[in-house]
């Protein structure tokens, strides 16, 4: 069976990681990344010996590239014609007019969260509705705070049901060298509710779902406390075994020094993961309580690399690569080296 | 009727503005502050003009003052010679030893949050269980983070019942200028349940309570999500009006401007208020949100001033200046420049 | 003698500073001050009682400031027509607009650092060159950190001449509250040379000068390193001694808990000060060094008042109040509070 | 010839990289490492499949390693009975111990720069003293600071040679997730002269400084302007080529997005380094002034890593593996990746 070509579109903070996740697919080839200027990313790209191809959005820029001696495999438009599916990663508002360039070179696309619902068919996550997205042209996938949330909710949910749910995101307000963005000294929230709440009881309408959502001045990840109401009562051993059992989980503890969020990124570091990448979401055993029948946990979300994960399993479902959701997130998991009891 | 004479033990953070507290008190009377050494808050004091008589705890280091030129009106032992009541806001661990000296000297005291319950002999809220404190000797007062919470909670509970509550406290994790504690870019969560759920419990027993907490490296007030489970069904406008009714609760938009914690702050900067203080929680109009029954409200705890007006009510409470809970808050109030309606 | 009549445009960070300022100086009446919305610092003078009386930008607006009960005395225009001078404290790049109306209506007016060069007759500092400015129509202060670092320098310079400095700004990225800016976990080098040296030769052409500037997510007072080739060798205490002379800055000691930027900040608040401001720079003891001829000594500059005393000093200029540099400036100082030795 | 044998003592965030750095040396063999308990790195390490051996300094905390299913090599002092040499990274004040151990092995140690000097014969850097370092039995490197400042300092002063220096350090408070220690909204200045300045003058007694740090809240590299006086006049181009030449130093533009010490660290994670790691110093290009016959720079101290290549390079010399200090160098640089021209 040929592999299913895809292209990434945009190779900044989540185009790196896509590009890094679809190269781990084996039953995937990743044909190129398309991007507009020489950016650190594709700097870094060049100087480690250019491992994927780098296509260009505008080709009059071409000559930026060439003095940096950057070599370059060709035209955006030159990379659709090569794959079955683009994964855009452009900044917000760029993926609805890069459609129409996917319409003409007929190709499917996954959209990120920061694109508008319309500009997709389905608003899709690979846990939750891996269903709804097989065969579909245009994915959009839950952004990264959601993707996170939905992953721990449907886990819930599939266990014992939810009934209701009531969310605090205390969200990480920049990435690592972030400049056009940043609070000092203050926490801010938003508006109820969140829209992570609203999304999420669009991806799953039988939950009722209200959250409260305040930045705060870090960068190595958003940590979500989740009160949740489950149809049937929950103890939190079954609970923490249900998460352990998930490979897109990492259940961990304070008392083993997993004592913040950056705590989860330094550990990525230390596993050599590239980028210092972390994919799981984690849950701290320690952090779990109950209130009558609610249960209430928190979970970590790392920004960068969360929605890796489901926007490869959206790959299987457009591309009808494995019509079961299992078999889909299992083979997305298994290239990722995701795998349960962590 | 003579005034109810107070002394101040610890002129830093807290100490510093139970003095300007109780100096508003037109029924009690500052007869001192006490401290160690010649602090930043000492030196403002002298050079301010002294508006408050200074004791020293360790009489061997007078000539640290004398060098300065900060008068000594005494020893702090000659300081409780000359008082009823005593508001110990010495370090944590330091009052347990005071009370020795209280005992000696026979006169009431107030201790703070960061001491053991087992100091005093009633966990003391002015607005929750002031009758409690009614002619005690030793009353603690209950953490920055909890006085603020039990103050709304209590709050909703005379207006509806509160069943249950689950919080997330997104806990600023220095004041401003500290040097011996905080963290960068990180988020910290601690076990669960978090303490201000459980003393919250110790002051309403009718109220379950669990809760999270997170540090977070900002100093300008902490913010704490509730989601509760009323008795009786509540809609927002109600629950805004019973705000807005409170004196030691100030309902804000983000609209307006109030878009953090530290625009809170920076407010009290340009009401003209002494060291910036605010003594009310706020709660934002925008952050009211409901899930089922459950009602989700943020407040934001102004971690410097917040316990003053309670610890207050505590000297009326124990000094038996008003049996009557509404009449004895309604006069720390009135003297506060406390109104509803904000 | 009637009082010099001036208005404030702009009730913003700077605005109400100058307010403040103004309405000390009992030569000065301030007559009012004009802003376009009902942001926090308004609703915060109508909730201290409108201490200073309010004129509209835009008349249009009044409405708003209707419904919310603060009382509104003209509009900008009117305001215009009953002073001498302006206070220019609107946004950057308002100012040059503004210049129209002050024409207009006969007004002279000071622009702050925010404002191009251009939109003035001089380039003014109070103590640098208090005479360049006298008698003119429109001056344009230095910036917050070019204001704090002259007056260093300038004292430095008429003690024993300086050649040339070069300097290190450690600057604080955002006001306490701003979310309009801000960086999170970085550090920020701007290229060389900052304006603030560039500005320093404008007013001081004898001394040579560069520097760099690097952003620091903090809100509490920039830091600025200076490395100053004097024309004459000088010791620490003399320098200390030219340093506690001046009125306007605070020579003040890291062992006494002036530890940090935010400690300044911290013992302004203690000190009772409105809006917790302070107008001197302080320059450490401990943090004077030499290396070879040259002297090295810090100094924190308090960015949102530290230009209020060299703008009044302005307003003596330019209205010709005083026309000896030192007459002027110890009148300002006088009113202000600020006094040698501290 | 037989590869010199190399453990590392203390696996933390200097241990970590000190292996990583011994294993790319082909010429030496990195036999284990050793540390205390199953700390995070440790925790990784297992994770990521033993690429090291682990060598226990406490044998009584071995069942604690084989709960968690780390295999354990032996003990810290069967690891010393296997080794040429030791890199102790062990806390501060822990090394002065563990000499004990590294005389009765009979084996050289490298202690890093938390020692007290004492510990060593030697107080070195690889590039500015190797030759002290030759056949010597304990070295103690210099610290994470000192040493990227010296390695730019050694380079001028190679060049053109260096009178005098005056330095501001903006020092970073804390590693990414480091809960012992860090600030929120200060700088907070040290009494003058830094200790950096002083180590400086050690290492290249023929050169004066002084110096100034600031510490800041930041995790990413610390940033320190250099105002240097070169005993010939040095030209900005000659400068970089210098910089550019060594392969321990890169000079970056901040128009190509190196705009801050954070977009450093993100690049080294999008180059895919192990932890995300830099051994380099970088030096803007924009940020090289002048003044007078002073050159002024700033450099960009990673500071988790930066030690790295001296402490190898002091390997070289206490083995006396070559007795050349380019070659030496050179051949650490090669292992290591390190080249000139970027």
């Amino acid at each position: 069976m040929s592999k299913v070509r895809v292209a990434v579109a945009g190779y900044g903070t989540i185009g790196t990681r896509l590009a890094d996740g679809v190269a781990r697919q084996e039953d995937m080839e990743l044909v190129g990344v398309a991007d507009v200027a020489p950016t650190l990313p594709i700097r870094a790209l060049y100087e480690s010996g250019m491992p994927y191809r780098l296509f260009l959005v505008d080709a009059k820029r071409k000559p930026e590239f060439d003095a940096l001696g950057i070599p370059v495999s060709g035209t955006f438009e030159e990379l659709l014609d090569q794959v079955d599916v683009v994964l855009d990663a452009a900044p917000g508002g760029i993926g609805i007019k890069n459609k129409e360039l996917y319409l003409k070179h007929g190709v499917k696309a996954i959209f990120q969260g920061g694109e508008k619902d319309e500009v997709a068919d389905v608003f899709f996550h690979g846990y939750a509705n891996y269903e709804k997205g097989i065969g579909q042209r245009f994915l959009k996938l839950t952004s990264c705070n959601t993707t996170g949330l939905i992953r721990a909710v449907d886990a819930l949910d599939r266990m014992v049901g939810v009934e209701k749910i009531a969310i605090t995101i205390i969200r990480r307000v920049a990435d690592p060298g972030d400049t056009h963005r940043g609070y000092v000294d203050l926490l801010r929230p938003d508006a109820v509710p969140s829209h992570q709440a609203v999304d999420l009881m669009h991806i799953m309408p039988h939950v009722q779902a209200t959250g409260l959502l305040v930045h705060t001045p870090v960068t190595h990840g958003h940590i979500i406390n989740i009160v949740a109401t489950p149809k049937k009562t929950v103890s939190k051993e079954a609970l923490l075994e249900t998460f352990r059992e998930h490979p897109r989980i990492r259940v961990v503890r304070l008392a083993d020094g997993f004592t913040s969020n950056t705590a989860l990124f330094q550990y990525a570091r230390h596993l050599g993961n590239k980028r210092s990448d972390m994919y799981e979401i984690a849950v701290w055993e320690e952090c779990i309580g109950f209130s009558g029948n609610d249960v209430m946990f928190a979970i970590n979300i790392p920004q960068e690399a969360v929605t890796i994960p489901e926007t490869i399993d959206g790959v299987r479902a457009c591309m009808v690569m494995q019509t079961d959701r299992l078999e889909a997130v299992g083979l997305t998991n298994k290239y990722l080296g995701l795998k349960p009891g962590r």
